[in-house]
Order: structure tokens, then C-alpha cells, then sequence
């Protein structure tokens, strides 16, 4: 694989922009005193757990390397990273993947109540929508947005939708819990890792070429280099539930050979998996070939998706 | 109270505008061959389940009362049932209020499992906001949006999430869910109130009056109509299940006593509740006197919610 020579620059950058990130999330979400007070106790907690932060990071990423305003994604990474985070909440729901760990913490049910997971995860979901249209609002206000700009903040709106919803997210999560003690076929387990990963990290990084109105053949190539990240962060985490340690992960692990999940892993093997990893990071890098080295960081980025330990 | 000479009139314009609002629902969520079907058949389940639909009647109404075009309203109105259907569907839930019927039928997890009732609820929230900036988008290519209607359009979806969101109606739902089983202070039963279900009441209402771009003295009277008459509705809840019959009601009455409930009959007692009733429709009939005959469905709506049996 490539050799990434900027890789302490790209580790120093991608500290600052989560620092950035966990800035801005930390003052949307804040605790207060009105009756319904827990539940933004239970939407903060999971919030700010700690998370890679890898869809905002790429969001603001991809802005800076096609010039955009940093200011301007931000609601957008913010709304992913909540809409990210009410998928796990949901996720590790005894309903659903019934987890007790995430991020090395307990899981957001644990410490709130089922209940309160429930709501905490519908409370992010919705806000997330609250604070993309009111970033509009707040455009218009300060007259720094013409229809033409707010046509493309409303694409991306559009976008995120999509993404999280059932053509997207919610979709690939419904097929991924039908699929539990079941052989499912290959293209019905590339759907679902395209829709339940792919789509929300897509959208992470369509969106800030949607905000800052790029040309098509810009927007194909970071299609490509989105398709495959995306897939290839899904079969790094099948990879990583089959050899990763829940010390490591924060969450328990070979839970996918347990309970008899298609994934990359036991549909293919782990040979397969870590080549299929490589050829879909290659592929992803190959997409950024356009950019020269205003790429970089997200050649970077690609890399880590791959080596990363959790 | 208030005689109502228009009822019958009142009445086939109401099933008018409910047939035109399922053929809108159900032409939205339809049946697919997709590896995530089962989701798309949870999600119509409960949303084509046959409910009273007052709050998208709610927006054509005052949409057609203040000379806006149905049209433009339409996708506003469906979202805001989607986001109804969404939160019956989650509130419904064993860890919620465990309920086994809903307008007569088997709740959506007990026909389609607990892991997809959650997703079905989360696919319906998401979807809202998908068709509400889909519909702008479509707006905007066809031309009949220009910056100042795409203005109040975002305006709409803004005011729609914060209704929906922890400041609203989920803010609502957690101080209920908390409630249970000790006596809360009557402002927090307001505030209870106000958000669980009032809220989205006042979304459905105000939402026409934002997109039609009206004057503050407009917006006030309206305001006040909404305020009553959402609150209105949560008062008679609370009486229904104090009073009403499994058989009318189509889901499980006698709750609020059982589980020692905060609402208004168990905590003002059943003769105060309906006069607070009486006094809240009253409020809000005072509301629309400006509007004149106009305004004669919207004030049968709200006798109409005083006196519904279910």
C-alpha cells in the first residue's frame, strides 16, 4: 500500500478538527433546568463519549481541500455526528444489539433506562434537523446566503436525509438484524454494509462538495473515493470484531461468529476480508489522484480507516 | 357552549380532507422489493393504521382559511403525521408505555418485533424531513420558490423540529414517563402537557400560517387558537382514559389511575378537567373571531376535539 510520509502532520490536523468538533458539539447539547432535564443529561452523555469522530473530521476535510468555509459545514458535521451517535444508542438497545459497552463506557440504556435511550436517541435524530435549517435561518439572517447557496443547503439537507434514512442507515440496520443466524447472499450483504456504514459516511463527505457547489467531475471522484471508505470502514469493523479485544474496541467483541452474522469476516473469511480492505482503500486513494496533494490528509484519512485498532 | 350549525358541513369536508391526506400518505410510503422491505411495510402498518389525522386537517385548514395553496402545505402536513405516527410507534414500546393496541390493532411491535418498531419509528422521523426538503428542492426546479417562500419554508421545518424535538414533544414524553407513579407539580403537568402534545398540535397549525407568510396580529390570533385547543386535546385524553371504553377507544383504558399517572383527572379530578376543558375550547373558539365565517371549520375542529369518544 501506499506509503503516507505526512502522517504525524495528518495525526496533529486530525486532533485539532476533533477538538474543533467536540467544541461545537459540547455548547449545542448543554445541560439545563427545565423538567424534561434528563434526557438532555442522556443525549449529552452519548454525545460526547468520545467517539473517532471520523464523519465530521471528513466533512470538514474535504471543505478545506476544495476551499470551502469551515463555518459553514459545521452544522452539517455536527447533525451527522448526532445522527451517527442516536444510531448507536439505538443500536446497543436490548431490542437490538443488546450491548452493554460503548466507547469503553456503559452503554447509554445502562446508565438512563431503556426508555430514556429510546427518547435520547429520537431527541439527537431530531436536532440534528433543528440545527441544519436553523444554520440556514441563521444565514439569511446575516444575509450571507442567496438562493443559490441555500438551493445547495437544502440539497444537503435532502442528502443527510437520505442517508440516514431506510434507502440509506436505517434500511441497511433493518436487513442487518434479519440477517442475524442466517446466510444471507453477497449482494444482500453489500447492500446492507453500503446502506447501515456507506451511506452516513458518504454523506459526510457529499456534503460539503453539495455546500460548496462543485462540478460533476468533482463530485464523481469523491463519490468513488465516499463509496469505497465507506464500505471499507464496515469491513475493518468486521475484521476488528473478529480479532479485535474488548479492551482495545470498548465494546465486546467476536460477537458476529456467536451469533452467526453475515459479515465480511464469516461470509468470506479473513483473508479475503483484509484483501477486499486493501483493494477498497486503493480504490478510494485512486479517486483522489485529481486533488495533488491538497488530498493528502484524506489519503491519510483512508489509511487510518484501514489500520485503525477501534 | 358555542352551537355549531355548520356540523354536518364541517363533517364532510373533514372525511374530504382525510381521504386527501391517506392517498398522499400512502402514496409515499409504499410497498418495495428491496432487501429492506419489512421496513417500509412497519413503517405504512402504523402510519396507514386509520387515525383521526386532525393534525395535517389542522394545516389545511388554516392553509385554506388564510388563501394558501393546499398544495404548498401538503408535504408539511404528511411529515408532521409521520411524526406523530413516528412517536405512537416508539411510545407504544414494552420499555415505553407497553401498550399491545393502537386504534384497534396490534401495535407495530407486536406485528413486526421490537428491533424493527424502533427502526419503523426512526425510518418515519427521518422521512419527514426527507419529503419537507424534498418538496422545497421540487419547488425550486419548477420555479414557484423564490428566496423569501424558501425562506419561510425552512422557517416551517425549523419550527416543526423543535416541536418534535427536546424542546417539544420529546421533552414532553420523558417528564411523562417520569411522572409515572408519583405526583408531579401542576407547572410541570403543564409544561408536560404543553410539550407531549401540545406541540406538534401547534406546529400542524402554525406551520400554514408561517409558509403563507402572515402579519403578527394573524400569527397571535392563531397562537392562541393552538395554545387552547393543543392542550385541549391532552385534557381530553386524560378524560377518555379515565372514561372511555377499550371497545371505542381501541387501545387499553384505565391507565393513568393503575399507574398512578400525573395527568388532569388524576391529579385536578374528573369535574375539573372537563370545566378546564370547556374553558381551553372556549379560549381558543375567542381566538379566531377575527377570521369570521371563515374560521367555521376551525372552530368545529375544536368542539370536535371537546366531544370526540376516541
Amino acid at each position: 500500500m501506499m506509503n503516507c510520509s505526512k502522517r504525524m502532520e495528518f495525526e496533529a490536523k486530525y486532533e485539532v478538527w476533533v477538538k474543533y468538533i467536540n467544541d461545537a458539539l459540547s455548547g449545542i447539547i448543554t445541560e439545563n433546568e427545565t423538567p424534561a432535564k434528563s434526557i438532555y443529561s442522556a443525549m449529552r452523555y452519548s454525545l460526547m463519549a468520545g467517539g473517532k469522530r471520523i464523519r465530521p473530521v471528513l466533512s470538514l476535510a474535504v471543505c478545506e481541500m476544495l476551499g470551502g468555509k469551515i463555518e459553514d459545514i459545521l452544522p452539517y458535521a455536527c447533525a451527522i455526528e448526532m445522527i451517527h451517535t442516536y444510531s448507536l444508542i439505538h443500536d446497543d438497545l436490548p431490542a437490538m444489539d443488546n450491548d452493554d459497552f460503548r466507547r469503553g463506557k456503559p452503554t447509554n440504556h445502562k446508565v438512563y433506562g431503556e426508555a430514556r435511550a429510546i427518547l435520547a436517541g429520537d431527541g439527537l435524530l431530531t436536532y440534528a434537523f433543528e440545527l441544519m435549517t436553523g444554520s440556514m435561518l441563521d444565514a439569511l439572517n446575516n444575509g450571507t446566503a442567496d438562493i443559490d447557496s441555500l438551493k445547495r443547503r437544502i440539497q444537503a439537507v435532502y442528502y443527510i436525509a437520505r442517508a440516514a434514512g431506510v434507502s440509506g442507515m436505517i434500511g441497511g440496520q433493518v436487513v442487518d438484524i434479519e440477517s442475524v443466524d442466517m446466510i444471507i447472499e453477497p449482494e444482500v450483504h453489500e447492500f446492507m454494509n453500503r446502506c447501515k456504514t456507506g451511506a452516513l459516511i458518504k454523506a459526510a463527505i457529499m456534503v460539503p462538495v453539495i455546500i460548496t457547489g462543485q462540478d460533476k467531475d468533482v463530485m464523481d471522484c469523491l463519490e468513488k473515493y465516499s463509496d469505497s471508505i465507506g464500505l471499507a470502514f464496515q469491513v475493518k469493523d468486521d475484521i476488528l470484531d473478529s480479532e479485535g479485544s474488548m479492551e482495545l474496541l470498548g465494546k465486546r467483541t467476536g460477537r458476529d461468529v456467536q451469533e452467526k452474522r453475515s459479515t465480511s469476516v464469516t461470509l468470506h473469511g479473513l483473508d479475503e476480508a483484509k484483501n477486499k480492505l486493501d483493494c477498497l482503500i486503493r480504490e478510494g486513494i485512486a479517486g483522489l489522484e485529481r486533488f495533488g496533494e491538497k488530498a493528502d490528509f484524506l489519503r491519510c484519512l483512508a489509511l487510518y480507516i484501514k489500520d485503525r485498532e477501534k
